[in-house]
């Protein structure tokens, strides 16, 4: 079986720890653990009986929905997707048209492959400052991108807070891009781990930049990887133009079901904001303490860590030793081999983690 | 609310109607009336504790499980897809980079919707034999079409059984056409209606043409539209290509789940099987001995019936009269208002279409 390139590949980690998919710990997927809450299965479980329908192709209803998290757009500013992984595909369809489209590095391995199923011409920015030996450090704005710019008919093609490094982009060092680049596309598929007064999402001044798309993700938050359901925040005729290309029926009725019950679960919401800063500080501490690793500080639901080991060879031990699944860095060619990451998970799961790193390291 | 250009959108069907959605009785999709299966809900109720997982990219299981349906073959032939209609868009994405397409027409509106996507130059090739005032003929071979082709870099989109006619083509038609073309892209999407024995599938040919490509649902014959289920079957290097554009997890876990269960259930297919050929006896006699009404033979689970009264009105009369949605044929052009489409369902339903038709023309 092929190592895989996203994070949650049970089949391939339980294939190597030698045990059933369902029990492996997972860190590689940075899901909430507290979830899916229940106002989501049972909204899912109302609808068993309604599987003999199509959706709805507008899906009107469930845009109503999802602006309920949005009070300032109205729902044909919102374009619902299966996953947000769907949706970048459209956006990279549209990137793939201008003249070339810079990828703030290092970047989820899913950007290049939308990127490149259109053919778009790709050229990198980096993030990391690297110095020999080191782990790197971060920039934290982009003079230097834009001092870089080549053409105004250029895309842009980012994502806030910064997977797999935890960074959250400041608002306003994206506004002046928005000025210069014919096309932004910002993935916010974690923003919604930090309590609304934190966050730096671009929704709020969508509707000053029509050449700006959005991307969220519904199943990240509140645990829902299996379901598939996303959407994404741009001017209508851009949201218009993308049901034109794409297939008339690509949310299933369940996920429609579960999206319209879980924007209303306040309850949920505030229990994840008020568990992440508490097992964060568990995780991240601990890791700082373990010989020969060193974590990033994070604003999202998972801590990026520097290792003096192989983090494949790390990965496979850890597989083997107690079934704890970290999400090796080989995919983001920049980070390679001496980097990882891990999904903050619950108190007694994180105790797991950094006790068995412990043993094997 | 605009006029839907698929069958089965309950939410406008409701409006005209002024009932709730659940109260509409669907003629207009064509789906089966004795599904979902009990081992399809039963799959999803189990699979509900996993939600928290990502689908496995590769589908292996689910690939597994669909190469039962057809033993020919083996699971890297086949692709599943998050209904067939996202797999369309892939399949009509390759036929754009042809020189022309043919389409065989009067074609499922969704057939131009994915090739105006990709900007494919599209060449119309009629089944229909018009004669003035009277309902069309059906061709029932490609002489012309073949002897009508320019180039050798052209590609076909046809449909077997043909939507909306019904009519069942002969595999020993199509066979030559995969001499001459450089892609061809057949619907199978009702094919399983039919006892395998009385099937016309281009699956047991494929693996001696890899430049055939075969659309197959899952969500017609097991009546699961809402979930969203289809693959696809061609040679592994353009399932493969197809992969490397989509993204990674277009068909969510319950539909995997489901899948696996219904390809089991041979009891329900043999159900399916009994209960068709006789329900759309009833069907077709008594619309044909209703006035101005002449249903087409179909070798599918629906019916074409050519109307002295144009359907657009007969639509909206049954649905203000009796809840009846039947599918008016405003986006086939070449059938227009003279024709509808119905779709076989149980006994009683099928004679309450019946009398409301007598009680309203």
């Amino acid at each position: 079986m092929r190592r895989p390139n996203h994070g949650g590949n049970l089949a391939w980690a339980a294939a190597v720890a030698g045990c059933p998919p369902s029990l492996i710990w997972d860190f590689s997927a940075s899901i909430n653990p507290l979830g899916p809450p229940k106002s989501a299965i049972a909204a899912i479980e109302s609808q068993l009986n309604n599987l003999i329908a199509y959706p709805d192709p507008d899906y009107r209803q469930l845009r109503v929905s999802l602006s309920q998290l949005h009070p300032t757009l109205t729902p044909d500013w919102i374009l619902p997707g299966n996953g947000s992984a769907e949706l970048l595909t459209w956006a990279c369809r549209e990137l793939s048209e201008l003249e070339e489209t810079y990828l703030v590095t290092p970047a989820f391995s899913d950007y290049q492959r939308a990127l490149k199923a259109f053919k778009a011409k790709v050229r990198e920015y980096s993030l990391l400052d690297h110095k020999r030996g080191e782990p790197a450090t971060l920039k934290r704005e982009f003079h230097s991108l834009l001092s870089n710019l080549h053409s105004s008919d250029s895309g842009l093609l980012l994502n806030s807070p910064h997977n797999p490094t935890g960074q959250l982009l400041n608002r306003e060092a994206i506004l002046p891009l928005l000025e210069q680049f014919a096309l932004v596309v910002v993935d916010e598929a974690f923003m919604d781990f930090l309590p609304p007064d934190q966050q730096q999402s671009l929704i709020p001044v969508v509707q000053d930049y029509p050449n700006l798309v959005i991307l969220r993700s519904l199943t990240k938050f509140y645990s829902l990887p299996g379901l598939r359901l996303g959407y994404c925040v741009a001017h209508p005729d851009r949201t218009r133009r993308w049901q034109e290309w794409r297939d008339p029926w690509p949310v299933n009725c369940l996920a429609v079901a579960a999206a319209t019950a879980v924007v209303l679960d306040t309850k949920f919401q505030q229990q994840t904001w008020d568990w992440l800063p508490g097992a964060k500080w568990q995780l991240s501490h601990g890791l700082a303490r373990l010989p020969g690793l060193q974590p990033y500080p994070s604003a999202a639901n998972f801590l990026l860590v520097h290792s003096e080991q192989p983090s494949s060879q790390l990965q496979k031990k850890l597989l083997k030793h107690s079934q704890c699944l970290i999400r090796d860095c080989l995919s983001f060619p920049e980070l390679g081999d001496r980097y990882f990451r891990v999904a903050v998970r619950t108190t007694a799961e994180n105790q797991r983690l950094l006790e068995s790193l412990d043993a094997i390291l």
